[in-house]
């Protein structure tokens, strides 16, 4: 079975992706023709250098969600996990140049198909007199081996789309410098040659902290260098840092301490390849690592699922188009996977390692791979940081997010990138593209996170002042209420039975008994105010569902009026403030056949308590005939709340147990009040 | 079977997801014993009015992500899609309220849980002497006759906590009207009283274009009127404006109708409810509507899927728990699908819907629900502005991500929020929260989205001088070239059937008879650099994979050293510089077993053509002999790219086809070559 997808056709899906991002995105144009995005202020970058970045559909919101001012200018999407075609390359490129841009630097993540690609389309553009250079980002930490083929890229890349355009804007006047200026910000210079011990061709590669080389290179710029100069009095350092390519490690270990500045000579190209002994073709090896975790696999529109793992198996270190990983481990707790992920990282026994350790300091991204919820993307982000801080690691700067998606992939991946100061500023730098997240520009690491609890209200000292006279009559009041709900537990289950889901009563019954409960520890409060507050708690507590928050709401705005007050006015105006709070809150009106409809009819009577001389006794058994013939009208009433609203009326024929309750309720008051003669 | 999860237990996830976007955001804190995060730097809030909101987890990056300056000061978070606890609800307004903020407003949601749970806090904070209000947010769309309970809060609600806080900002000084305007500006008051007509219980509301109320509202503001006057005067446009409840659509209208100011005072209410004059309690109804569409079910930790769905079934107007949706559609395309919610959203006998029509300004939100591919939220994206644009619609503003998301549901919700100039400047205004997306301030629709292509260049001259002897002999050369790789067919595929996916043989027979017809169209150009340039078209285009871009690139980078000199020493580094390219993008060097071997070989023999009075033949036959013997020694090779790559060296016993296939081209030209005794 193919995939549920929600498109057009699968054939145009990249295209109206991009479509889409470009239409929501007015900082955006699409070009004629192709599937390329650019900046739509392009002819305000003339004099700068553009950088294009792109590749295979399917990561959203990489690459086109980071275009725009401080990142990148443009990007050629391909069709699904497909690389863009050489055509529409060579378009972008040319499309910049033509915008009066003085270079173009293109940005490729390390895939075969993206280095042939960008590079034909390099190979024209210079044909053609555009000065186009070309950084191939691999920031992979999953394979321990190397592979010829290289660490690919992976969500790292958005990193670079970041930090390499300030570069650029600052050194807008030196285009040339800058492309390679933003290489030695982070990382690899390779020079080809062969190796003076073994005669084996090797790939030396500059490498050192990063602000090194944007300090050798930046000061160099600042004082009006030109290029040449440039590159000459940097290749001396970097031929004296020479290093062998990963993989030959022994030796290279062995070379790189035996160099010396004269020794490294023979590390110039033997013969045929001039060109390339400042290679643009740079990676990010070892400053940035990036590792996957995934649940499942995800399923290229038109297409089944890439790969199967059971329920009990996640897969480790895939690639982003849903390639094996280098293996599969058995389901863990959240916690225990991050571990995993951050040991095999930053093991310095995994060629691909980013070494991180102790006191680095790390700009970390936590990666939704598509389809994993942000719920767990939060629960893997606080394993990350406590993880990494349990370790002596300083996060930096944390983003999380959805940032190099594999389509709709249920996973994460971790990215860690070693920063010093002006690597991070260049991460702060402000920008204008949509899918760079809105993030706070101080330390994560070395921050207080927990603010104190606020101090709770002193109570009023009356609430010590337990057990006067009225105390003892409010205890024989809640014992008739109580004895009453009891004593009607099936009868309100069994018109529940007809409506809802049967428990009113047992609920009812709950609350009875909890108030039994609380009523042998000891007094209740004399004050009818904190009664009625102290009841409040106690029903949210125990009670439990709408009843309960309903009560709770009834009997927290019914204390209020009580305050000041306790003659009849006051206990009219509690009632107000009860039926007011129940409706407002819980959505019910009179006539909804809920338990506000008794509750609201003996409301309406107890108006009268309001009237000077007004009698107890009298209004308040009016009040309770009132909610008994409200609570039977119930009978007769669609449901326009509650779980009973879903039934239809023709099947609701006996009255609603809530408000038969409520009606009990009132009755068992007046009684309880009469036999002691209030 | 549960869900696959990546959590560390089922109990702690809403804690531990909370935790983890509190410690990536140092702009938050944790609120001490409490499932809240709070602006870090509450204390700078004196004065002001807080605005908290909250909910069941499940949802993120809402309602956390959008915690900061701008938008929420604080949120509380529920278990997953349960409503958050009272005593955490009030431990965050007593937090807010002691440091020193002035009044709290919590925007809530329009669920049971969460209405009963925020109105329980409000009245217990309110009872301790804290001045609490309360919104309640619902933008459902879905449902096409009324429920009693209203339209659920979906997404909309982000857009709430967007546009509300520059009022708290520019109104500190006036907190308690802040409070009140807020509600104004967007939506309703809630009046309850009688019907004058019917008699019947009614709760007219607020309703006119919200930038009037903010003017009304705002006006008096400035003037400095206190919150009292302020109330006063805008209850007299409110009562002018009354309007039944929703549900008594006709009796309302009627009533609406013949309204006078006067006839208005009988909407008093009656007597029992003088809170409830100014109910706190507001909807959005009617200025912003929502719809869902969901493929599959989310599900909660440790449980199944909510509901199932099968392969040809969208669910249409979820909630954003997994709720029942209005009904199930057939699958169909994006765009249809977009146009069947748009449809649903904006039809006037859909009670819920949101009033956009030709003619209306609107913000328009795609939201992620959760698992959906961004690569489909983009198609979705794109079908919304087509279709909106289509009917007239203005759309000002277009959010696209995830913003309420329902776990890893994959489907999308889109809402509409119908805008003028005052309130697009709230959603315009700065905010720090990290959920908030990076937004272009201009108007989507009205503007091109489309940049012309750019100019091809002009071809040489040359180009159509075609046909001299020079091109007679290339033309002999490529024949023998194209014949010697046709012949080799077979045997190329079976030596690739050994090491790779055996198609070795085709492919280069492909790229034979490619050229063969491309010399039957007539004449290629005489220039060694743009016949070069033109086989590496014709090659990229026909031959296809990475052989046809491997040998694209050689020929671009091997025609440039061409275009100046065609003489033996520019041929050698026409040589040099297609051995760069196939290097420096394919990532082989020599030695990895492909086709480099056999040219890299030659070309190191080739290097003598730079020597003065070099012998053509007597180096040309060194270098293809060079090149077979280098071929052959791939025999004993472990493949080092490519896809040979990553099958072990045991299991290759056979020279690599791509190098015999090099040789047997270099040998083909020679010998042509020769037979022309060029």
């Amino acid at each position: 079975m193919t995939s549920k997808k929600l498109v057009n056709s699968v054939a145009g899906c990249a295209d109206d992706a991009l479509a889409g991002l470009v239409a929501c995105n007015p900082n955006l144009h699409l070009l004629q023709g192709h599937r390329v995005a650019l900046r739509s202020d392009l002819d305000s970058l003339k004099g700068r250098v553009a950088l294009l970045s792109g590749g295979g559909s399917g990561h959203e919101p990489a690459h086109a969600g980071f275009i725009g001012k401080g990142m990148l200018t443009g990007v050629i999407a391909g069709a699904v996990f497909t690389s863009p075609a050489v055509g529409s390359i060579l378009a972008a490129i040319r499309a910049v140049a033509q915008a009066g841009t003085v270079g173009t630097l293109l940005i490729v993540k390390n895939y075969t198909g993206d280095r042939l690609n960008f590079g034909l389309a390099r190979e024209q553009a210079r044909a053609e007199g555009i000065p186009v250079e070309m950084v191939v980002i691999g920031d992979d930490s999953a394979f321990t081996v190397l592979k010829k083929a290289g660490r690919r890229g992976l969500c790292g890349t958005v990193l670079i789309h970041k930090v390499r355009v300030p570069y650029q804007d600052t050194l807008a006047n030196l285009a040339q410098f800058s492309i390679c200026k933003v290489p030695l910000a982070l990382g690899f210079l390779k020079i080809p040659g062969r190796c003076p011990k073994s005669g084996r061709l090797v790939t030396p590669s500059l490498r050192g902290p990063i602000s090194v080389w944007a300090q050798v290179a930046g000061a160099l710029a600042e004082a009006g260098v030109g290029l040449e100069e440039i590159t000459n009095r940097v290749s001396v350092v970097a031929k004296a840092m020479g290093e062998c390519r990963p993989g030959d490690r022994e030796e290279d270990e062995e070379m790189a301490a035996s160099l010396s500045e004269e020794a490294s000579e023979a590390l110039l190209p033997p013969g045929p390849m001039p060109r390339a002994q400042w290679s643009p073709v740079i990676h990010t090896s070892f400053l940035s690592g990036t590792l996957g975790v995934s649940l499942a696999s995800c399923s290229v529109p038109g297409s089944k699922p890439t790969f199967e793992l059971s329920a009990d198996e996640v897969e480790l270190g895939l690639g982003i188009h849903g390639e094996a990983g280098v293996h599969r481990i058995k389901m863990a707790t959240a916690d225990k996977i991050v571990a995993i992920m951050l040991d095999h990282m930053t093991n310095s026994s995994n060629v691909s390692h980013v070494p991180v350790q102790s006191g680095s300091s790390v700009v970390l991204m936590v990666n939704n791979l598509g389809g994993l919820s942000f719920l767990e993307l939060g629960i893997i982000a606080d394993a990350a940081v406590r993880s990494l801080e349990g370790r002596g690691v300083k996060i930096a700067r944390a983003l999380v997010g959805t940032f190099m998606s594999a389509l709709e992939m249920p996973g994460i991946s971790l990215t860690l990138l070693l920063v010093d100061e002006p690597l991070l500023k260049l991460i702060d730098a402000d920008t204008t593209a949509s899918a760079w997240p809105n993030m706070a520009k101080v330390s994560v690491t070395g921050r207080t996170r927990i603010r104190a609890a606020p101090t709770e209200p002193l109570e009023a000292p009356d609430s010590t002042a337990t057990g006067g006279t009225d105390s003892k009559q409010m205890v024989l009041v809640l014992e008739r209420v109580c004895t009453t709900l009891l004593g009607l537990e099936e009868h309100l289950n069994a018109l529940d039975r007809a409506a809802g889901d049967g428990d009113c009563g047992t609920t009812h019954s709950r609350a009875a008994r909890a108030i039994q409960g609380w009523l042998k520890e000891g007094p209740p409060p004399a004050s009818p105010a904190q009664l009625l507050s102290k009841l409040s708690l106690l029903l949210l507590e125990k009670m439990g569902g709408s009843s309960g928050a309903l009560y709770g709401l009834f009997l927290t705005a019914a204390a209020q009026p009580l305050k000041a007050k306790t003659d009849l006015p006051a206990w009219s105006a509690a009632m107000d403030a009860g039926l007011e709070a129940m409706q407002k809150y819980g959505k019910a009106a009179p006539g909804d056949r809920t338990m506000l409809d008794s509750l609201w009819a003996a409301g309406q009577e107890l108006q009268a308590w309001k009237s000077p001389g007004a009698n107890l006794f009298q209004i308040l058994t009016k009040a309770v005939k009132s909610a008994e013939a409200a609570a039977e009208a119930t009978r007769n009433m669609e449901a326009g709340a509650g779980r009973a609203s879903y039934i239809s009326s023709g099947r609701l024929d006996q009255p609603d147990p809530g408000a038969v309750a409520a009606a009990a309720i009132l009755r068992a008051i007046l009684e309880a009040l009469q036999g002691q003669g209030a």
